[in-house]
C-alpha cells in the first residue's frame, strides 16, 4: 500500500518569541520540521504534502531542502487542524492509499512508531497514535472499548470519569486517502474555538460502522515544541540520546555533556572526543580518529588515525586523510589534506589541497580571496611550507619543495625547489636602547604635560 | 519620604578561604557587594552607608567604584550587627528618613521586596524581612501575633515551641532613622559571644509599646554567601534565573547551560548564543545577531545582522555596526568596526577604527604598542586589507584602498591607492630536495654520534 | 609487615566495546589501572604484580610506565579470579608478607581502606572488602556471624535469606603470601562457568579453622568500570569530587562543572580558574594566578601572579614565572617565560627561553622545526620583539633589544640593538581601484559566459 505524508506545519508558534516560523527553529542542527520529515522518509511516502501559514514561503523551502519534490500548499486562515489536512485534498489528487498526518512542530515521533500505524490499517479503518501520559493535564483523551478507538475528546468537554482517562492523543491519524477527506467533510464547527478539529472523524467513523483503533508509543515521542524553553529541553534530550547511543557504540567521550552533537553526525568507534567539541551538521569521523577539546567540525571528515584540535576549527569542504595533523588556532575550509600532513598552528587554509607528509609551518595562509573572487591553492606531497608563508591563490607549490619562512608565494613553485621574497636582516647596534628611552621620555613629557 | 541604606560588609569571611574580603568575590560578573547595592539603587536612596572592617579599602573603593557617593565607616572591632550599624551614625547625620540595614553578602534581595518593606513602614515602627524556611535549622526565629512581629529569637535561646516555628529573620530591617539609633543605644551584649545584635531592636520595640512587622520574601532572595561552594550554588542560581529570562524574551541558546552571562548582559530577541559562550560585563547584543561558538565577549556592542565567531574575543570597546562578520581566532580591542566590515581570520585589532564594507585579510595585525605608547588605527571604507598586512599605528589607509599581502604599513595609504612593500620571490631548482637530504644525513650523523 | 600487591588485569573488557584493553581508559587523564596502582601506592608495597591477558603488552608497558619494578604475569587462559591470582606465585618467590589482591578496573579504593585492612590482618587470617549495597542486586554476599566471616556466596547461589544480606563483596582481599597459595590451591571448578573463584578461600580458611573478617568501605570506592557509560559515570565522579577539593581549599570557580581536572592538577589558594578549562595531566598553578576561559594546559607550571588565557593552549614544559601574561591565540611549548614577560596574541612559543619584562608582539613565531630537526630560541630581558617576528631557531636575541615589525631573524641580535628586514612600503595611487574594477568586470564576464 502507498503511503502519503500531510505534514502542518502553518502555525505561528507566538510562545516562541521570534520571528522564524516555529518549524524551523532547530533541534540537533535541522530544522524541527526535518526531524519529522526524517522519521517518516524512511516509510518511502510516494508524496509528501506540507501545509504551511505562518512564514510559508521559508517552510516551503525549508521542506524541498529535504525533499525537493515535496508539495507546499497553503492554510491561508488557521480554522483547525481538520480544516489544515483539508488543504491537501488537491495535491493528493491521484494519489491512492493511506495519509498519515503528521505535525511539523513534533520531531521525536520514530519510523517504528509510524510502521506500526501503518501495519494498523489492515484491520482498522482510522489509526491514532495515542500515549499514555504521566500527567494527561489539558490533552485530548482516547475513549477506547477494548481495541475499539470510539471518541477522541477534547479535555473541557471531558467528563469527570473520561479526564481520568490518561490515554492521550497524539494528534498523529492514519486513513486512506479517499474515507480521510470524505470523513474530514463531515466535521463541523461548531464549538467554542470555531475551528474545524482532526480527531473529531474518529466519533464521525464509529457513527458510520467504522472501526478506529488506537496506536501507543512512548510519551517521550509526541513531545511538541511550543516555546524556547520546550526546545531548549528538547534540544537537551535530543543531545542526552545521541550522546548515549555513541558512546554505547564505542566512541570515546570524556565529558558527553559537552560535546554537541548534529542529527546526522557519524563517529566511529574508538574514536576519541575531548570535551567541548561541537559537531555542526554534516561530519564524519573515523574510528581511531581524535579530535581534541575546544574544536568545531562543519561539513568536514576527519579519517583513521588523524588528529584535530585543541582549538581548531574544520569548515564546509575539510577532508582530512588518514594520520593527518590539524593543530592549534588553525581553520580549514573546502580543502583536502593528504595522508599524515600536518597542519599545527595558527593557519588558515582555504580552498586548497595538501599533498601527503607536507608539512605547513605556523602562521601559514592561503589567501585565497582577491576581494571580488575565491581561488585555489595547490601543494604536492612531502613539501615544507615555512613558518608565515603567504600563498598568493591561484597558486601551486610542487612535490618535495619549500618555502622559506615569510616567502610570499606569487608565482609557482617547481618540484624539490626552494622558494624565497625576502630582505636581508640589518642589526643596527644600540638603536634598540636609544629608540627606548626616547619613547620613555616623550611619554612622561606628555604625562606632565 | 527619604531613604538611606547601611549595609554591612565588615565580615572577614574566614570559610571563603581567601585573601579577598568576601564581599567582593563575585556573581555574574559583579561582587557581591555590589548585587546588594544593584536591588537597593531603585529605591534611589538620599545617603548609602557601607560599613567596612576586613579589607576595608578594598571594600571601600569597590562600593565607590558602584556608586561614587557611597560613605564607608569603619568598624574597626567585629562587636556585632547591632554595633555595626551604630557605626553609621555620624555618616547619616542631617539626614531624615527611614533606613534600611542590608548585607553585603546577601545578594539576591529583591527591589520589590525593599519596596514592600518600605510601604509596610506606614503602618509599622519597624520592619523585619523574614522568610518561610524549608529547614529552618539555626536561623533567628519571628515570634509574630497576627501582625505584629513580638520578637526575634536567637536559635539558641529558642524554647522548643519556638523553634518550631518555620518564619526566619534575613537580617533585614527597615527603621526611621531616629528610631534606629534610639534603639540600637538599648540594645546589650550580655550573651554568650558578648556581642551586640540588632534582632534585639524588636523586643526593646514592642516593650516600648511601638509597633513591629514582618514583610516576607522568598527564601532564595535572603541566601547568604558563607563559603566557595555557596558561592559556586549562588552563581549557578544566578546564571540559571538569567539565562531563562533571555530565552524567554526571545534569544536563541540550543545549550543555555554552556552560556555564561553578567548581572549586566543585555540581548535582543532572535539574537543566536551558540554554546559555549562567555559574556564578561558590559555586553550588549541586539536582535538578530548570531555570537557563534567558543566566543568570548566583555564591553562590547554588537549590532543587529553581526556575526561573531566562532573563536572570536571581542574585548572592551569593541563597537561592531550592523552586518559585521568577526570570524576565528580573532581579537577585537577599543576598535570600532563599520557596517558590513569583515575580520575573518586570524588577526588582532586593536585601537583601531575600520570602514564600512572594508575586508582585513587574514592575520593582519595592528601594531599599536611601540614597546611605551599605545597608538591608533584608521582604515577607511570599501578597502582590502591584504593578508598579513602589519599596520604600524599611528597610521591611516585611505576609503578603497589596498594593501598587498605581507605589507608592512609605515606610512599613510591615500584612498585608491596599493600600498605594497615586498621583497621578489626567488625559486631555488633542487634547493629544498638538496636542503632537506643535507639535514637528514645531519640528524642521522647525530643520532649516530 | 611488608606488602605486596596483586592487581588483576587481565580481563577483555568486551562491554567497552574498544580494541583499548579495558584498564588503560582513561578517568582523570590516568588510566584505570594507574588509579588502582596510586591508591595502593602509599603503602610502599614491596613487589607489584600485574596480572595481564588481553593487550598484555600495553598492559605491561602501562604498569611499567607507572611504576618501573612493577613485574607483568601473564594470564593466557581466563580461568577465574583464584586462577588469575594464582599466575602470581612465581614472582612473588622470596617475599614474604601479606599480598592485597586489587583490581586494575576498580580505580576509586582509597589508601585509608587498604591501611584498615592491613590492620585487620593482625587479628584475622583472611581479611576481605565488602560495601553496605543501596541495590545488592547480582553482587556476591558476605556471610558473616558476629566479627567473623564464614563465607562469600555468589548470587547465582544463594538461598533466598542469603539473597537478603546487603554486605556485598568487593573482590578485594589481604592473605599472608604463604596462606594465599595454599589456600589458593584448594580452590575448586565446580561449578556452571568452570572457573576458580579466588572468594572460595574464605569458606576454605573457615573450614580449616582459620580466621576471616570483613572491613567495610564506602559502596563508591569498590565502584568497578564494565562500559563506557559506566567510565563516562565514573569519570563525572572524579571530576566532582576533584573540582569540590580544591573549591574547599580555596581556588575560585565560577563555573565549576566546566573545569576539568587530571588526578595530578595542583591549584593555589586563590587561584581563579574561569569557565571552561581544561587540565590535562602534569599541571600546577600558583595561589594568585588567573587562568582564563577557553585554556588548555598540560605538563606546564604558572607562577604566583602570572595570567593565562582566554584561547591559551600551554603545552608541556611550559613554564611561567610571577606575573608573566599569556594571551589569546597563544600556544606555548618546552619554553620558560620569566616574570613579568608578556606574549599576548596570536603567537607560536615553542623550544624557547624568553627573559624578564621582555614583550613579545602579535603574530611572532618561533620557527623551531626546520623540516627534520628541532631548534631553541632565547631572547633576553626587557627586550621588544615587534609584531610578525619570525625567529628562525636557533637563534638569540640579546637584552634592551628589539626586533621591528616583521623581521626575520636569522642571526643573533646582540643586546641594545634593533634587528630590521624589511622591504620599502610603495603607494601605488589609484591602483587599487583600478584593481578592483577590473577584477569586478572580469567576475561579471565569467557569470555571462
Amino acid at each position: 500500500m502507498s503511503t502519503a505524508l500531510v505534514i502542518l506545519a502553518a502555525g505561528k508558534g507566538t510562545r516562541m518569541e521570534s520571528d522564524l516560523p516555529k518549524v524551523l527553529h532547530k533541534i540537533g542542527g535541522a530544522p524541527l520540521l526535518h526531524h519529522a520529515m526524517l522519521s517518516a522518509s524512511a516509510l518511502e511516502p510516494e508524496r509528501t504534502i506540507v501545509v504551511t501559514g505562518h512564514g510559508a514561503d521559508l517552510v516551503e523551502a525549508a521542506a524541498q531542502d529535504f525533499d525537493a519534490d515535496a508539495i507546499a500548499v497553503r492554510q491561508d486562515e488557521q480554522l483547525g487542524t481538520a480544516h489544515a489536512v483539508a488543504q491537501a485534498k488537491t495535491a493528493l489528487d491521484g494519489f491512492e492509499g493511506d495519509v498519515i498526518v503528521l505535525y511539523g512542530d513534533t520531531p521525536f515521533i520514530t519510523t517504528e512508531t509510524l510502521e506500526q500505524m501503518i501495519a494498523a490499517r489492515t484491520s482498522s479503518d482510522v489509526v491514532v497514535l495515542g500515549f499514555e501520559a504521566v500527567d494527561p493535564g489539558r490533552y485530548g483523551r482516547l475513549i477506547v472499548d477494548g481495541s475499539a478507538l470510539m471518541q477522541i475528546v477534547e479535555f473541557k468537554d471531558a467528563t469527570e470519569a473520561e479526564r481520568a482517562v490518561s490515554l492521550c492523543n497524539s494528534g498523529v491519524v492514519c486513513v486512506s486517502k479517499d474515507l480521510l477527506f470524505d470523513l474530514l467533510g463531515a466535521v463541523g464547527n461548531d464549538n467554542a474555538a470555531g475551528e474545524y478539529y482532526l480527531p473529531d472523524i474518529v466519533g464521525i467513523a464509529n457513527a458510520r460502522g467504522l472501526k478506529a483503533t488506537a496506536v501507543t508509543c512512548d510519551e517521550a515521542e509526541t513531545l511538541g515544541i511550543n516555546s524556547r524553553l520546550e526546545l531548549a529541553s528538547a534540544e537537551a534530550l535530543f543531545q542526552h540520546s545521541k550522546r548515549r547511543a555513541l558512546i554505547e557504540d564505542g566512541v570515546m567521550m570524556q565529558a558527553p555533556d559537552t560535546v554537541f552533537l548534529s542529527f546526522d553526525t557519524i563517529i566511529g568507534r574508538d574514536a576519541e572526543i575531548e570535551p567541548n567539541v561541537i559537531f555542526a551538521p554534516g561530519v564524519t569521523v573515523e574510528s581511531g580518529a581524535r579530535i581534541r577539546a575546544f574544536s568545531h567540525l562543519e561539513g568536514a571528515h576527519v579519517s583513521r588515525g588523524a588528529t584535530v584540535g585543541p582549538f581548531a576549527r574544520l569548515r564546509p569542504g575539510a577532508e582530512l586523510a588518514e594520520h593527518v595533523h590539524i593543530g592549534n588556532f588553525v581553520e580549514i575550509k573546502n580543502a583536502t589534506i593528504d595522508e599524515g600532513a600536518k597542519v599545527n598552528h595558527l593557519t588558515y587554509i582555504g580552498d586548497a589541497q595538501i599533498g601527503a607528509r607536507t608539512n605547513v609551518g605556523a602562521g601559514t595562509i592561503t589567501c585565497n580571496y582577491d576581494g571580488v573572487m575565491k581561488h585555489k591553492t595547490i601543494i604536492g606531497r612531502d613539501t615544507f611550507i615555512g613558518s608565515n608563508t603567504m600563498l598568493i591563490a591561484p597558486v601551486t607549490v610542487g612535490d618535495e619543495a619549500m618555502t622559506a619562512t615569510a616567502t610570499v608565494v606569487t608565482k609557482d613553485v617547481p618540484d624539490g625547489a626552494m622558494a624565497i621574497s625576502r630582505a636581508e636582516q640589518n642589526n643596527k647596534p644600540g638603536f634598540a636602547r636609544k629608540l627606548f628611552s626616547m619613547l620613555r621620555a616623550k611619554k612622561a613629557k606628555m604625562a606632565k604635560g
